[in-house]
Formats: C-alpha cells, structure tokens, sequence
C-alpha cells in the first residue's frame, strides 16, 4: 500500500520518496556532522536508509559527516532536510520520540520490547513511521516531544545516561531489525477509519493556535508554549481520522464564527452600528 | 556467590576484581583508541564496568581513548590488559564470541532474545560472564571463537554487515541491560557439577595438545590451528565440572604412558635392551 511519491525539502530539491516502509530516522537539530555520519552506518547496518534533518546546526550538507558514514554514504547523501519536525514528519502516521528525560507530558511511553513489532504493523499497513533523536547537548524539547505519538526510552543506567547521538540511532535501528516479522494483530482492528496522515494534523493544530491566538486565549504569553502542548499532546494520542479532522476544523471555524455572531449581537443590542 | 579476588594484568599491575555480576566486555587486538573509549561510554550507559583488552594494537594506556571515553573514563581507568584470550577469560565460566561471520566451527549460535537471560542466570548463580569482540579489521579469528561457548549475531543488514566496534558493544551492553530480572529457571538444574572456571579448560587444552604434539598428531604443521580448533570447541561445548577436568587430564597421562608402555613391550618383544 506504500506509495512512491516526490517531496520538496528545505532547499527546494524535489526528491523522490523512497517506496521503502522501514522507520525514517529524523535528526532534530543535530550538532556535530560527525554524529550524522555515525547514525547513517549504524542506520544502514541494520537495513534504515531514509534520513532527515530538521536544521542541523552547521548546515548541509556537511563534510564532517562524509567520513564516518563509511560505506553508508548513499543514506548521507539521500538526507532531506527541512526547517521544523512538522515538516519533517507530514507524511508519516505513527511517530516516536527518542528520549531519557522524564516529562511532565500527557505522552505515553512505549517498552522497547514492544516498539519494533508496533512500527511493522504499521508498516505492513503501508503507514510510514519514523523516530525523532535530539540535539547531541539537550535533546528534544518538550514541544517536539508532544508533535508524537509515544516516547521511547531505553533502561539506561540512572548514574549514566547521556548516549551518543549515533548509539541512540543505533540501538533503535537494532530493535527495530529484530522485530522482522513480528507484528500486533489487532492494531488496525477494521472497525476504525484509517488515521490521517500527520500533516493534516499539523494543520489542524496550527487552525486552532491561530484562533486561539486571535481570540487572546494565549495569556500570558510566556505561557504560550505549556498551552499549546497541553492541546498538542491529547491530540495526537486521539490519532484521528481525517474525517475527524476535518469535523474538528469545522468545529473550530463554528465557534470563530459564533463568536463573531454573538459580538455582533450584544453590539445591537447595545444600539451601536455594525 | 560472586567474590572479590585479585588478579594481575600483564603490566604486573595487581587489581582487584570488581565484585560486579555483570559480563565482562573483552576487546581481542583493538586497533583504534577511540573505538576503545567509545565501547567503554556504550558499556557504562547500560551498566557495564568491566572491560579487558587482549594486545591492543597500539599499546596501553592509550590517549586516544580517554576523549572518547567522555564521562566513562573510569572505566577505562580500570580496564586490565592480557597478552592472551585464554588468560583474559581464565575466571570466566560462560564466554560468547560476538561475530557476524559465518564459521565452520562447532560452536552454537545463541539468539539475540535469549542471550540477557542466559547471562543473567549465570550471574545469578554467582558465575561471571564474557564476551569477546575482535579487531576492527578482520574480527575474531577461529582460534579466539572455538574457546567461547556460544556465537552471538545481531540481525545485520546482508548488504552492509560491518558494525563499528563500538556500535557492537552498545548493542550487546543494551540487550543486557534489557534483561534485568529475566533468568531461565532450568539452566542449572540441581542434578549438575558446576562448570569448571575456564582456566581449568584450557589448561586441559593445552595439556592436550603439548602431548597430541609430543605424538606427531599435527600433521602436516600447517594443519594444526584447523585440527585445534575441532578439539577445542567440542570441550568447550561440553561444560565440563572440575572433577570431568581433572579426570580428562588424568585420561591424557594414562595414554601417553600407555604409549611408552606399549613401546617397551614391542622392543622388548625384539630383544633390545630397555
């Protein structure tokens, strides 16, 4: 059910989307071109070959990053690279984030003994996955983590547990390698519609952060990016249907416009002109 | 059941053994430093303390490692320095070969799921554990893996098989740490000796083979390390106990003498003077 399809990334290269249903590895804001290089081989070691690149810190493409991706150079220089982890993911339906930090965020965590055969049901009904790694010094911030469906963390050692870079896109690449064949056989139960692809998401959240902006919801401003996580997070686990959506933004226009109605309302009422 | 105990590392230097359960990582001919420190950052990450090194290439210590070693330096500190893999897994009692080469060995291949339990009951049982990485290079030879009890693969990608050294520790270090708690019950079934330490096991190898060579049974020369090799993996397999040891070398004398005994009969059969 995969599809091939072209893709325009950040430097309007239009690129055609490999019609392979493994993860997509995304690299949020990474550092050091040398860790892009080591995460290709580990990827492609375990048989990943679709990289993006959410604004890399020393741009792109980057020499550093040629040496250590050894033989798995062609996953280098197949990379897309775009300007925000939206972008990044538009095309995917189930998305995971690659983090150790404890949040205070309504996303649920997955084990990693059942995260490989979760990505193949997907995959296996021809929906695109892919995985979020942060920048090599802080990570994902909060407001990337809550644009996916789950995180994953590893059992690391409390007393240590910074990763390189490269060893987190290792070992995912790894689990994901050894759950060949092994899928969930009630993920897609039938009764349900199929979920939207993310992009829909995404513009769904950003109809109703426009809104809420226009309508002053966001106050004080500091506060801004804790409320909209506080949507984003229970959105995203609703995985909905694009006809959910599409309910939702109309649901949202009705009460914009509703609004406006009631406005126009109390001003007559008031004797003003309208 | 595990204890503290002191051993010497080839500088002479006297170390005591960390009273740690958890396996060894042994690094047979590392060539690089940096892959050195690297393998000691993945192997703190999911707990693991203990690293030993066969003739590193370049020597030891070795200032290439410390950088990479970022905050598991300390367990590069510690790592101690063998000339042989026979002396660096002498206290071990359950050693794996982490290879993804095809052999003609006798050695059986162990899963990557039911590797972390087979270890962790070993440890449980007051056993300590190993496993052996080889050089960047070329990986372990014949001659390192037919003194291991089992060959661990990862599910690598056929087209590009060639893990970094590092990348392959962190594998291993994080399929152990995922096995927290996971024992298999009948691994030690009450009805058994315990193994013997391996050193007993070698010291039966090589009591062996100084009298297999004393005998002409090498031969032609060149044949030897093959014909070793299928001694010693069937004895490695056989997780011998001590007494089994003992009563093996014990064999080996009565052969050897029976062989001069055999030979005075013959002589003196032909009337020369014995």
């Amino acid at each position: 059910m995969s599809k091939t399809k072209t893709v325009k990334d950040q430097m309007g290269r239009v690129v055609e989307q490999p019609a392979t249903s493994a993860p997509v590895v995304v690299l949020v804001r990474p550092q050091l071109g040398q860790n892009i290089g080591a995460a290709c081989r580990c990827m492609l070691n375990f048989g990943l070959t679709e990289l993006r690149l959410v604004s890399p810190r020393d741009g792109w493409p980057n020499p550093d990053a040629d040496s250590m991706a050894a033989g798995a150079l062609p996953v280098l220089q197949n990379a897309q690279v775009f300007d925000s982890v939206e972008a990044a993911v538009s095309d995917l339906t189930y998305v995971l984030s690659a983090t150790a930090r404890r949040r205070e965020l309504e996303v649920p965590v997955i084990g990693t003994d059942v995260v490989g055969p979760q990505m193949r049901t997907y995959e296996a009904a021809g929906k695109r996955t892919g995985i979020l790694f942060g920048p090599e010094k802080a990570g994902l911030t909060n407001a990337d983590v809550v644009l996916t469906d789950a995180i994953l963390t590893y059992p690391v050692n409390p007393a240590f547990q910074s990763l390189n870079l490269a060893q987190a896109v290792n070992i995912f690449a790894y689990i994901w390698a050894s759950s060949a064949d092994q899928l969930i056989p009630d993920l897609f139960d039938g009764s349900r519609s199929e979920v939207a692809p993310r992009e829909d998401l995404t513009r769904l959240m950003e109809h109703l952060e426009t809104e809420l902006d226009a309508a002053g919801f966001f106050f004080p401003a500091a506060k801004k990016p804790l409320m909209a996580q506080n949507i984003r997070a229970p959105l995203t686990r609703a995985k909905m249907s694009a006809q959910e959506i599409r309910t939702f933004r109309g649901m949202i226009k009705a009460l914009v416009k509703g609004r406006g109605e009631a406005l126009l309302k109390i001003r007559r009422a008031r004797g003003e002109d309208v």
